[in-house]
This record gives structure tokens, sequence and C-alpha cells, in this order.
């Protein structure tokens, strides 16, 4: 069975975990104050060129989410997202389990706008019982969003200054932001995002890490005592190293470019061939996730074969079904599966 | 000036303050556990024909949801409701801030339906990620609704079928109870409420008590340490009496019913004038608040004598403005009113 | 029987009721945004000397400080307190409800000391392992506290020059204001609390009003949203202006001070009888508890007509037993009980 | 330098670095649901003798101690503890940031009794403002203890048995129970365990893993929709099989029994030295962290070459140092640190 289910289907990029191989015996303090940790931190910085900012790293997405998040909000604010972003959807109401709402706007191909945001704060402070709802005090936004679409840097900078002028934090969820970046019509760069963000992690899990986010935080009221809410979120990792190691597998010869490079010609190459087959997109991005309608009798040949991630139904006899590729992903895979898929159209 | 903006305007029913009077210098003790709250939960119970059910006194509404909600679920579960429910949009999260997200179903007139909870729940115990999206845990509904209007026997009864196939517990919020209970068309009464939710709770404050709001629960699973979730919740009353003092006010002698049909004999005096002039109505209940389409020429007018509350604006020139009765409401002042709208229409 | 277990026995001040009756049906705007909320706010500045501090209505003292602490704190904050502090002890763990760890030093008679802050901030900043471990965020102190001592203008202005430099909150519990500023040997007044506290809250509940905490805010900090917070908490009074008239009944015409000395007067008076009469003191004050060491036999004849308040057991044959005078307590009451503690000697 | 600070100075042990590789481009499922994960916990079960148990993998202790405690407990309980436990010292509130208490008790050597608890439990039912205070619901231990100590049989016995009677759960932190189970005198083992306490965790980050926790779950109530707890609070692991993958390795070929007396062999060895040269303890157990008095003079010569982690000063002239043996110490580095030791004495 050839797997496109998801990007965290394996385990390591080798070079990681040559890394971890090389480097297992040594003996390093914990929590992240090793040099491990450093020498990511710098590399991290001097791709942001944001070198005052404030790098940590956590183990999964959710937990940067909520750690991200609870730092930042007083009690009575919320969160204002997309209402397809991960932290609404797919985290269990883990921002809620620290008492913030989410604050759902419907969602354009998983996008918000600055226009939505301008729109939902002004009316909130026009309203006379303004005390009486939540105030929105965060934009949370994914890039990649969570069905593939990217943000240019023209809707990043409207939303970067729409946050700015109303006094919101920005935050950017960049769980697969290496596809993002790769990603054909992308103009934007990690020291764009650096700037124009408040606070935004860049993904290792689903990026050839075996795991870890990296927290890159510009606005100085987040700094202070983030690393107290680290851990008391449970997110202080006692071999810290572990995750300084992965980032400066990702950062120190390109790796972090190179795996987006590779994952998106991959997908690229499956989006081709669908759509010469004719094959229906049920929503149209550039990144490493491809959405299909396929019928389910396609669906059932496929499956002896490939495995895919079931996204939703269609009607009585089509689905809609994600393809992932990955840095692990193989071009001989992908050949496979495009064969498979001319053959049952 | 002369106001219908809400249902909270003045003080207590003239009865109930006399009662307070009266009792003012016996001594008691504290927390709920005096003579005149016994006698209290033994009308109550009474009145809903609900003799192991638990009564317990809360001085408001929002304290009332947010402690019966955190009393009843687990840290993952979450509660359904209207998005238009007091819980979703005026409690400024009180609901999160114990840790449950409010999954609101799109409102239909202010009210959801059995089908729409068996869908939600059928919907997520069929995701495979199940495990990953918050649980629904409980059903809130408010009766009469935000909006007015009210559930009949037969939704509740399919509500609460709901509820109990699918292992939910079922809440009605009664911050306006007398209003529903004495609308015209109503079939639900106290007995059947009581039997038909888990919890429920009679509004006093909105229905002519100086403040307070009597929780009642059914569902054994919900009773037990109750009080000690009052406490923590900030809700535990020092001279618990004085709830007790205000539901002997209202249950006693037939007020709660007597307030009800007072209110609701000049909500509809107003609104068959309304009808008879023409002005359109944004919604359509049965109860004590009209919502009714006005320009802003006309609000300007009425305006300098009487105060309605703004609920939202239509287009250029029309506003939606909300019209409340209450058991103060004098009829004098209704007639005013209704002489006023003649003269700007 | 005659009642002493505590100073929340009765209902208001004859006073306060006469307010509330006078006003009854007069009709105001809820959530405290009235006329007389207005006024009382005004008052309470002027008694404080402060006319830039944020006056804010609450019912009861849970809610007070859990608001407070909630609004004040970041999440990985805590709240020092002395070990037999009401939030310690007697809230069910309300503050940590809202996710902050209570941080209890060791009582000197229910007093801490600023030697005591000094120590544990500086313990706390020193440890290599601070980020594992709460941060102390706000100093809570009671005045009078539980056990019925006071603060000297002494220990108040240490405690508050500690919280200043070491950048911690200070704030005050006055649950029983009026007895610890009419106590023999106080030197303490509002205008020198509101200077050295952050924030502070002058007890109504037990000092004459029917009910309400007027939570007086002088640091800018602490100001900001905080009614968003109050609303989040359960704790914003739709019929506000109730609150309104307990603090203009009590601070219009001194009787804020009245009530305190008369209650004063007769615990004096009780104690000195005690004193006389050779029973011991379970501990020392000069408020309205008095604790006193009694044998089982003279509880016991007692009790026949005299309520107080069991505190703890000594020995097989004695326990501390807490009395309580009020506003509300007669003085023919408090001869009744001194003849009866004659007789039991 | 040689480090005996703490036992998560390296990565980990051969063996699972090695199962991780030849893994690593094996494609499967995530969150814990992959056949790793399911092999992992076989041999747990079957390690513990409870088929019956349901195991989850957590990655940190922190995490762990959140998770269970959060999924067992209502909002108005606490989790009793030994003042020293590292949920009540070094967990940055993380039990309180989900809302509970954390009711530290005496410790008597990082222990608590069963005594202590029935007194703890009876007091609190027994008090008539019971409500007023937070209701234990769970006793927490670690085993071995923060201190090193160790639990005898007849200890937990007691405790279960306590715990069994009174209706509270128990709860064991095994964050180290390899060094536990291998201590010289010891006479508990997984079984046994397993079948006194309703849940405890097997220790990985500290016995020889990368990283990870396994929480056995004995208690049939505790089980229930524990995965969406896990989720909720950070912890559902993408890469799920990485920690089925550390006790695939731990269990498989009894390396958890070897890491255990490899670890206690050079801990005892160090122990004998130090009794040998009179060096004196500061507190006396059997597992891998030993306590000793030093002399200013004595750390500063030994610093040159050996780390160790500070406890807390004695006098002047005294310190109490922590050293730690663990699975990756070189008995080689063990002997030089004992010549060291004989030098400076």
């Amino acid at each position: 069975m050839i797997y496109f289910d998801c990007d965290y289907l394996e385990g390591a990029h080798p070079h990681i975990l040559q890394l971890m191989q090389e480097t297992n015996m040594v003996q390093t303090s914990g929590y992240g104050e090793d040099a491990y940790c450093e020498k990511a931190r710098e590399l991290i910085k001097e791709a942001c060129q944001a070198p005052d900012a404030l790098v940590q790293f956590l183990v999964g997405g959710t937990q940067a989410n909520m750690t991200v998040i609870s730092a930042a909000l007083r009690p009575h604010q919320g969160v204002l997202c997309a209402s397809s972003g991960h932290i609404n959807v797919h985290e269990t109401g883990a921002i809620e389990s620290y008492g913030h709402k989410v604050l759902a706007l419907p969602a354009q191909n998983g996008k918000i706008t600055a226009e939505q945001v301008y729109q939902y704060v002004n009316t909130h402070r026009a309203d006379p019982s303004f005390e009486h709802t939540v105030q929105p005090g965060m934009v949370y936004i994914s890039h990649p969003t969570e069905t593939g679409t990217s943000y240019t840097k023209e809707e990043l900078t409207a939303l970067s200054e729409a946050c700015r002028e109303l006094g919101l934090y920005l935050y950017l969820d960049g769980a697969r932001l290496a596809y993002g970046l790769a990603a054909s019509g992308n103009d934007l760069d990690l020291p764009t995002i650096a700037k124009l963000c408040d606070v935004f992690y860049i993904g290792g899990t689903k990026c050839g890490a075996l795991m870890g986010e990296a927290v890159v935080i510009s606005h100085p009221d987040l700094k202070k005592d983030f690393r107290y809410i680290i851990k008391q979120k449970g997110g202080m990792f006692a071999k810290g190293r572990l995750l300084g190691l992965q980032f400066i597998g990702l950062f120190e010869n390109g790796l972090y470019e190179e795996v987006g490079k590779h994952t998106i010609k991959l997908a690229d190459k499956i989006r081709s061939a669908i759509k010469e087959l004719g094959i229906p997109f049920a929503s149209v991005n550039t990144t490493n996730q491809i959405f299909v309608i396929l019928e389910d009798r396609q669906i059932e040949t496929l499956s002896k074969e490939f495995s895919m991630c079931f996204f939703e139904r269609v009607d009585e006899s089509h689905c809609v079904m994600r393809i992932c590729t990955s840095w692990a992903t193989k071009e001989e895979n992908v050949d496979a599966l495009i064969d498979a898929l001319k053959a049952v159209v």
C-alpha cells in the first residue's frame, strides 16, 4: 500500500536522523537551553532577518497554538479565525480549554480578509453591549490554510495593517510553511512574514522534522515570560536539544527550502495529471494538498494500492479525497498513482 | 421618558419588597440553607410536580448558565445551542472561560430542532477525527428565546427524546419563562418542562423579582455536589434567604402566573396596534418582546417621549427596534405609546 | 434563639431598605450604568480621596476576588496570601478555577509581612528553575483578616512598598472593612488604603448592605476592560442600580462609619466582659469577631439561648467559638449574652 | 566536563535509536493508532499483567500529569499530594491552569501516608463549610519521589485501600519508575502497581527513551474519552509511532529492567564511596538521585571536572548537591567522580 493520506506518515528526513545519531551521547542541559537550540535559534533568526525575535521550540501544532494564544490574550478576549481554521475545528477545543472563545469568520477558500477583520472589530466596538460580548484580541491565520490555499503578500500586508491599526495581534500558523514558500506563484518569504506578523510558527513536523515547531515572536509584549507559559501548558520538552537539532537540520544547509521544492514538484506533477485527465478538483491551490472529486467506483479501485484521505461526500456516487505529498514522497510512487488514475478514468 | 427597553428597568414587584421588609430583621443562617429557601424550594417543586428535583437559587442568568454547564460537562465537551443563544453571544465568553466550546447551530427564529441535534451528533460520531473535535455533551435552549419565540410542546419533546437517545443533557434557560408560559398559543407548563429537561431555570430577575433564578435539576447525575460548583463560580449568595423570599413571593399566591398574564396582555395590546397601523414586524412571536421596523424619522419623534431598544439597522432609513413589556409596565404607558405610534405613522 | 454566628444574619440596614423602597418603580438602565451607581461611585471616590479611581460594584466577596484576580494576572502568575486567607481556604478553589495558583504563606495572626513577600519573590527570581514554578504576580490580604486581626498603617505601607518595588499588585479584601476602620487602635483610613493598594474592595454585605462589594481600582493597568471581566465572571448584575443604592445608603450620611462604630462598641463590650470573667481568648483582635475558648459544658448551656459559630476543637473538653457582632446586633442581646456568660463561668 | 546533573542529559538508548532508524521510512497512520503503538501497548499490558488496562503514550511528564488529572476530576475537586510533589512545585501551575487546586500535605521524605489522606478527607467531610472548600478527588504520588525515596508495597497498599474506601482516585507518577523498581529493598513490581493504582505512568524520558511516558489506566471510569482529553491538552503526538517505538524498545527485551539495574548499580557505587569517605547525606534513598552535603570549597574543586545539580544552601559554607546516574552513565565516569571526591575530602 502506498500512502498519500497526509504529510506525517514517515519519521524524519534522514539528514536530521543522522544529526540525532551523531549527537546522541553528548550531554546537554535540558529544556531548550542547550547549544543546539541556541544554534537553531540563530539560524532561524538569520533566515527571518529578525535578529530581535524570540524563537522557542514546541513539539506540535496544537501545543504551539494554545501556548501562543494563551500567552497573548487577556481572559475576556477571543481570537478571530476562518471557520475552517485548525483551532476552530480540529483541536478539541484546546483554545477554549484555556478560556478563550474562537471567533469564527466565514472562510473564503480557507482564508479571511482584512475587510472581515475591520468589520468584525468595528461592529464589536460600536455595539452598545460590547462588554457583554467577547473582545477580539488576535487574528489567527494558517498559511498554507487547511485547504491548501495560501495568502499573497498583498493579502497578508492588508491583514497586518488591519491588526496594527485595530490593536490586535496577528498570528500565523505555519504548520506547512515550507510548502507555502515553495508553491508556484508564492510571493512571501520568511523575512516578510516575520515583519508582518506579531508571532508565527515554522512547522517542522509536516516538513521533514521528526517533530517540532519553531515559534518566532516579533512583538515585544509577547516575548515576556513566554517560557513560563510553555512550561505551564506542558510544552517544555525535557530533552529540548532534540528540537534544536531538528531545526539545525532544516535550516543549516537549505534543507527547509529543498523539502518544500521536492514536495511541491511532486504535487504539481499529480495536479497536472489530474487536470489532463479531466478529473474535477474540489478546490484549487498550489501547495501540497490536492482535493479531487472521484467516483466511489474509482476510489474503490484505487484503494487497493493507494491510500488517500477521505474528506467529504459530494453526492451518492462521489467523494472529495485529499492527496498529499511531502518531503518523503517518492517520485516512483507519484508515477504509480498517476498511472492508476489514468487507468480508472 | 417612558422606557420600553427591557424587562429589568424597575426594582421588584411590591409584594416581594413587602416580604423583604417584613422579614428584614429575622436572623437566618446563610448560603441558601435557611427556612425561606426551603419553603421556596417546596413551592417550586410543587409547581413543577417534581418532588425529587434539586432546586438551587442563583443571582443572575449568566451565573446560572455557567454554573450549570460547568457542573455538567467534562473538559472535552461542548454545548450545542442556537447561534443567537445567550451563551453564544451575550455572556462575554463565560462558558468558554470555564473551558467549554459553545457549538453554535444555525438558528431558525431563535430556535434549534431535534433534527439539527441528531445531525450534529451523528456527524461527530461518524467523523474519523472525532477525537480531534469537541464532543457535544449538552443542548442549551432558551425559552422564550432571545428573539421572543417559544418552543412548542412537540418541539421540546422531540429535543428531549433526541437528547436522551443520544446521551446529551438538555438544559432550558428560562430567563423569561413567565412570559413564555403566559403567551397565547403556549402549550407548555412547568411540570412538562421539568419532565422533558434535565435541568432548567425559572427566571426571576426579568419576571418580577428583585433578582434571582431558580435552577431546577431533574437528572440525578447533575445534582451531585452542585452546591460546591455554585460556590466555586462565585454564586453562593451570603444572604441566600433573599433569593428564597423572591420565589416565595412569586410562587406562593400565583404571582408568577399573574406577572406573566399582565405582561403578555400589554404586549398583545401593542402588537395589535402595530398590526393595525401596518407597521412591519421584524420577526413574529407571542411573548413580551416586540421587534418592529421603524423609519429613522419615526424613531426620532418617538424617542422624545419613549425609550426603546435599538436592535439593528435594516437599511439607510430603517431600524429594528425592540419594545418590551414586563410585570412593571403600566397600561397607561402602553396606551401613550400606541397613541404616539399612531401619530408617527 | 439569639444569633451571634456571623455578620450576615439579617437583611439590610433599614435606611438602605428605605432607599430601595422609595426608588423601586423608577426606571433605570441596567448593568451599573445608571444614575444611582454613578452617584455611589462619586461618594466612594470622595471618601477615598481618589478622583481617578475606577469603582465597580459586585454582589459578593468571592465574586469580587475572582474577578479582580483574574483581571490582574497572566496565566502563569499566582497570588500570594496568608495560608488562612479566604481565597486559599473558603472559596472552593474559585481562583484556581480561573487558572491561578494561590501561593500560601504561613500566616501570623492571619497576616503576612512585607518581609515574607520579599523573601518569596526573591527566592523565586533566584531559582534556576524559576520558569518551572508559578510566578508571584499579586499579594492578597484581607483587612480585617479572617481571624479578626488588622494591619497597621506601618504594616500596610511596608507591604505596599514591597509590592511596588517588586512589581506585584497589592489587593486588599475589605469584606469587613467598616469594622477594621472603627476598631480601637486603627490608624488606617480609606484614602490611605486607596493610596497604598492597587485595588481593594469596600465590603457591603457584612457591613449593613443587603449585598454588594465596591471594588476600588487605583492602578491604571487594572482598570482597562474591567467590566468585560465582570460580565464574563457572572458578576454583571442586571439591576445594577440596587448595588448603587446600597452604597449611596452607606456613604451618603456617614452610615458606613456609624455601622462600624455600633458594631465595635458592642464587640468591645463583650470582649471586656469575657476578660473580666477570665474566659480565655483563642486569639486577640479589636474588630467584630471574638474567638473564645469555652468548655463543652458551658457551650451546651449557652446554646439553649444563644447561637455562636463553632470554630475548632481545642481538647477533649474545650472548643474555640466565634462570637460576631454586626450593624444589626442589639445591645439588649449583647447584655443577655454577657449575663449568660457570667452564669456559666 | 562530566555531567551528573540529571537523568535526561543524553538522547536515547542506542537500541531505541536503532529502532527509529530501521522504521524511519515506514508509512503509518498518526496519533498513536499505528501498529507500533499497538505492539507497545500489548507489551506494557503484559508486563503489568493488566489485559484490560488502557495504555496511551504522551511526550512528557507535566503533560501526562495535567492530562490525567484534568480527565479525572470534576471542577470543584482538587488533588492531594506531598508538598514536595512535582505537580505542586515544578509544573508552573499546570494543574491549576485547568482549574484544579493542588492540596499539598506535609511530606515525609517526599512521601505521604494513608493516614494523612484519611485525616484530610474526613476533616473535609466533617467540616460544616465543606461546600466552601475544594473537595479532594484524587491522590497523586510520585514513585520514586522527587527526593529519590520510594514507597513500599505496604505503604502503597495502605494508600490504595484508603483511596478506594474514601472514593478517591490514586495516581502514581512514575517518571523514574525504572529506577524505583531496580532499587535495593524494593518490593513493588508493575503488576502490583497496576493493581493498586487507578492510573499511573511508566516514565520513558528519564529511563532510556528519547522521550515519552506510557499512561496505564486501570479504572474503567478514567478510560472513557481519554484520547479527546489528550488532544485537547496538546498531547496528541502527530507521529505517535515514535512513542510506540520507544516503549517497544524498552519492553521488548527487558531493556527497561536492564536500564534500571545499570543505573542503580552505579548510584550504589557512588553512595558506598560517599559513605566510606564520611561525606554526609542530606537525605537517604536507594534510587538514582544522591543528595550530599558538600563544602563550598569542595564543590568549587569538583566543578572543574564534574557538573552536579545545586539543590539548596545549608549554611554559609555548605550546600546540598544532587548527583544523578542514568541509563547513559558510564562506569569510568563514576570512578573518576569517586576519585575526585576522595581527593577533596
